[in-house]
């Protein structure tokens, strides 16, 4: 019996989120009937974290335990011959026993893809929010100063479990170009609830000139304030990457 | 009435290819279903092509007859706001009263969407064709040299009419990438059924190394051939633009 890390894309579509629950087709619930298929028995695999209904992800983590008798790509080339095609494994990893992805992990990647139009644009839509009136992009730029560090972001989450610390530590928050798409990418030690969403439509307010940027400063200095009701949707959203010690385990 | 000439922009994974059928999702029918909404009462709209079932387009041209009382800009606001989320009318033009995108075209643009990986890839799938092995650029490049200029493409397609020529003119075809995907690019007079997804899977066979470049001259110049029988899915294809003399008209 070994611990294996796996690396998951998936196309958040169809799916109602990542955790498994009853009657509803979840990421977690279709990559366990797929590991059972090849003998696994346990009750839940392990993962970094949990992605929303409709929400993407192109480098989540999870984990699990398996006897398996073949090499780490026979691995791979099973589970995706067993998972449906809007879920893939990208990568096989041996781990130590006691690896937990969520709890080994230093940070979280995530990024949020935006276009502006003012006219729907059905093949754009799936993997990214259309917005406007268009954004600002000196403002947006201006915003992420307030953004790196820790903070208390009470008003941009719920914490996980109830009475848990809204403090999270921001390394990194930029925004590119991507052909005509912006791209925001944010680097976290950990996010709460929707926080990400709450953050790019406040961040989209204040590029369209709606809030002023100090806003942005004023919730995290104030994190007393009501949350923030605002959420951009969940189709622009992926979980990029987890990150790990170096060595990955 | 006034006769107005429309692009649309639609994904076609989740329709029956463009043409109405009887119990199918079609474009044409949910574009018609759209219309009539607005007082629309014809048997038919007109079209510049048919796009197969699971073909996107992001150029596609329509033509009807409407009897509509306010500006262009509510017309098209009117109509998105009748077409479900994988349908958009992206521009409305007033045309002449004898107006058809089939007739009056000049050529048709296609893409076509490639990307080399051997591992399943669900976020880019279903826009590209996966191929492994990778195509090497220089013979794909090399290729492109034959297909330029009028040839009988009779070993790609089929006519749309029995019995109709398989004489098609290639006024432009390149490749370039775009991020890690492939992107080809080909302009012609007309298109038979078929022909630019058989040309894309032989051009991949070529950049793979499976076909000599010259397989495509050999083809060309004697049409009498048996017709290819290997296809690129159509996920990878898009419609991108119908083009027409200048004026649009």
């Amino acid at each position: 019996m070994e611990r294996y890390q796996v690396i998951l894309t998936y196309d958040g579509t169809n799916f109602q989120g990542y955790q498994r629950q009853p009657d509803a087709r979840t990421v977690q619930g279709v990559f366990e009937a797929a590991l059972r298929a090849l003998g696994w028995q346990d009750k839940s695999i392990l993962a970094a974290g949990r992605t929303d209904t409709g929400v993407h992800a192109s480098g989540q983590v999870v984990a699990f335990d398996l006897q398996w008798a073949h090499t780490i790509l026979d691995l791979l080339r099973a589970l995706n011959d067993n998972l449906p095609s809007d879920v893939a494994v990208r990568e096989v990893m041996l781990a130590s026993d006691d690896f937990h992805p969520r709890h080994a992990a230093l940070a979280r990647r995530y990024q949020y893809r935006l276009f502006c139009d003012p006219i729907r644009d059905p093949l754009r839509e799936g993997y990214a929010w259309r917005i406007w009136p268009r954004v600002f992009q000196e403002p947006l730029e201006f915003a992420l100063k307030y953004l790196i560090g820790s903070h208390d972001f009470a008003a941009f989450g719920a914490p996980h479990k109830p009475g848990g610390s809204t403090v999270r530590e921001i390394s990194a928050a930029s925004w590119h170009m991507d052909g005509s798409d912006l791209l925001f990418e944010v680097v976290g030690n950990a996010f709460l609830y929707h926080m990400v969403r709450r953050l790019v439509f406040v961040l989209v307010k204040i590029g369209q000139g709606e809030l002023h940027p100090e806003i942005l400063l004023d919730l995290l200095n104030n994190p007393e304030q009501p949350r923030i009701h605002g959420l951009a949707p969940p189709q622009g959203l992926f979980l990029a990457e987890v990150i790990y010690p170096s060595g990955g385990r």
